[in-house]
């Protein structure tokens, strides 16, 4: 590792969009020891509103990794391979430390690329990459660096969360709430990427690294999205007390392996991390330190320059580490294992009797009911029987759900969520 | 300042209070290149339950500042002079590299323990003096250093947020929540300096001077705490939706001044800082980042141990800096100009013409009303009228409360609690 970081650092930025467009205004406002030497992005045509006077244009990115006179490439282009990934590894390569907000990137090649950084001696700093402008990976590797990690949990992605909040905010089903996030620019032009939890699990395998010293692995984690989610169940969120969020959860098991899910949450509406719209929220738990809570915009240019000029800063200071720390090859907890408490609605018919067989069809699976609701007044012709559980662990849910499916009472697929209490 | 640190750190820790027994306990169970050379506390015999096997005890804790084979003193003895001062300037004077929770005495020596550190190239590090567990000295400094920061605002005091949120849940009086956190041993015997708002002056000092780069200065900061607040004045901010709690505010004006504030407040009821028990949150706001939240527990011995280890690993790192950065003289807004909405509740008695009077004096300061509530079955026997108004300054409200004790239908002196919406 350098430990002497050359004064001005001289920057490259590869990308000129939103985020790496604010990341130059920034440092070009800042009164500190950093100079842009070159910039490169596809079309040089395009009017994006910036200085770019004495700042030397490359056509090819790649031109950045090999320039003599930069230290530093920030790398803001995007994607899990191409361009990003060529031009990541020809600087680390070449010894020069990269700075990223490219959560695909390290999610995918994240352990290759923490190998080389290593070998070149080379930094590979990500702050930028999860929850926007929350500095969520200085807490984990510094602020929080003398606890064992027990827990993270986190509202990780700004659309699906904006998504869910009109949902439960206007009374809006999944369609019409997308439509909005579409037409606000909240969302892509193919949201599966947000909506289906992609996003929040490339995110959540980072964050597990950085906790548990294991390689982050996003193939490991169990993940579900919130397509499926009706106003309905957002009705009976809020009359249960809940939230619904999609929520990235990780945690160390007792003995000592890794569990890790993506998926839409019932989260006590009181809870300190239910925020709203494009928010993101996390809580980390640590032992001595107890339970910790960070809030803040999770995406957008100022917030994510924000979090590349504190990794560029952390440079020029010196201040250097691995990428992911000594990291260890991780057991998961396969998902059939996992515990929760769930949430489940059930259209059924309106008869006598279907409370007790669908209870009964839950014993079976060893599991017991925490309360009930059933509405006959609503929009829908059946009436909805709504369950929440103990407890329980995933397979046994998996069958019960089966079995309740059969039940000639029930005249829909039932739908189930998960309880975060 | 020396780029290498020697491995393993060399540490002596003075005090061994619940602080200094939890940092002991959280160094010796981690596997970090941290070596607990010696002790100092006042008695030797007193079982504490801790390993002190193959650790020198020192009589004097200022040995510690002398010992060759010491590379970082702990300081958890507390108080802003005496031994501990002695033994921090002592410990910088070598040269040697200081931790400390100890707020009461940066708030009072800051600066010249800052110029003190700078002189011999020693670290002056205090992660554990403010909000705990929080990391926010680190967030500060480092996470969120390419932001301009605008304004910091912040429940630091766990004793007093105790007594509040027990006020507000459970209906009673000050002095029955101030014995039950006695009782709880939340409060100390002399309750003063958490209820009178110091403790959250000196910290707001400390969390200032981080932000704005100004000096430390806690005369600077008009400060209120909460013996004067009643059962009633809960009443009427929960029907107003607001919770009261006691905030540090400061922030940094368009002229450049610098406003700093420790009192009760009116709090939105779903503020994102609205945290109970002995809880501390802080919300950050800068620029191009927004608005960072950060939630943890603010005292303790595992927080403060975690906060103190993270600050030794700092230092074990290489990871140095100056206490205060670039500290420069600041102008502060004194208190006569300081801008508040406000809550104002009048014993009055049951006469028509009442509301109106008050709002013509309120008027001829050019206050203006922003609702009002008038509710004459509460427990006491005059009629409670309570007005909140718009933004206004502080020396126009004083002169209009003034002129309002005098109005004949004002039975008792006005109640007045500022808002931050």
């Amino acid at each position: 590792m350098k430990p002497i970081a050359p004064s001005p650092l001289r920057i490259g930025i590869a990308g000129l969009g939103t985020v790496g467009a604010a990341t130059l205004r920034l440092i070009q406002r800042q009164s500190l020891p950093l100079k842009i030497v070159a910039v490169s992005a596809r079309d040089r045509q395009k009017e994006r509103g910036l200085d770019l006077s004495g700042i030397r244009w490359e056509e090819d990115p790649l031109a950045l990794a090999k320039a003599e006179d930069i230290d530093v490439v920030v790398e803001t282009i995007g994607g899990s391979d191409g361009v990003a990934k060529a031009l990541v590894e020809a600087t680390l390569r070449a010894g020069k430390d990269v700075v990223t907000a490219n959560k695909s990137l390290l999610a995918t090649h994240g352990v290759k690329l923490a190998q080389l950084a290593e070998q070149h001696g080379a930094m590979l700093a990500f702050e930028a990459a999860i929850a926007g402008g929350i500095p969520v990976v200085k807490t984990l590797r510094e602020g929080l660096a003398a606890n064992r990690y027990e827990k993270i949990l986190g509202i990780l992605n700004g659309t699906s969360n904006f998504i869910l909040t009109h949902m439960e905010n206007d009374g809006v089903d999944f369609d019409e709430a997308l439509a909005e996030a579409t037409r606000l620019g909240y969302a892509e032009a193919d949201p599966s990427y947000d909506i289906d939890g992609i996003d929040t699990a490339q995110k959540l395998s980072l964050l597990a690294a950085l906790a548990f010293g294991c390689e982050p692995d996003v193939g490991a984690i169990a993940v579900e999205g919130i397509r499926d989610l009706s106003h309905l169940d957002m009705y009976f969120a809020d009359e249960l007390g809940y939230s619904i969020k999609l929520l990235g959860i990780a945690c160390r098991r007792d003995d000592g392996r890794i569990e890790q899910r993506v998926h839409p949450c019932m989260l006590p509406a009181d809870s300190p991390i239910g925020v709203d719209d494009v928010y993101n929220a996390l809580v980390i738990e640590g032992e001595p330190v107890g339970r910790i809570t960070l809030e803040g915009r999770g995406a957008g240019g100022g917030p994510t320059a924000s979090a590349i000029v504190a990794d560029i800063l952390d440079i020029a200071r010196g201040n250097r580490y691995l990428p992911f720390g000594k990291m260890q090859a991780a057991e998961f907890v396969p998902m059939h294992e996992l515990l929760s408490a769930w949430y489940l609605r059930l259209a059924v018919k309106d008869e006598a009797g279907v409370l007790a067989e669908v209870t009964r069809t839950l014993a079976i699976e060893g599991i017991s009911l925490q309360s009930f609701l059933q509405h006959s007044h609503q929009p829908e012709a059946a009436v909805q029987l709504v369950l929440t559980t103990h407890v329980t662990n995933e397979a046994a849910m998996r069958r019960a759900i089966a079995a309740i499916s059969q039940l000639p009472q029930v005249t829909k697929p039932p739908k189930a969520i998960r309880i975060e209490e």
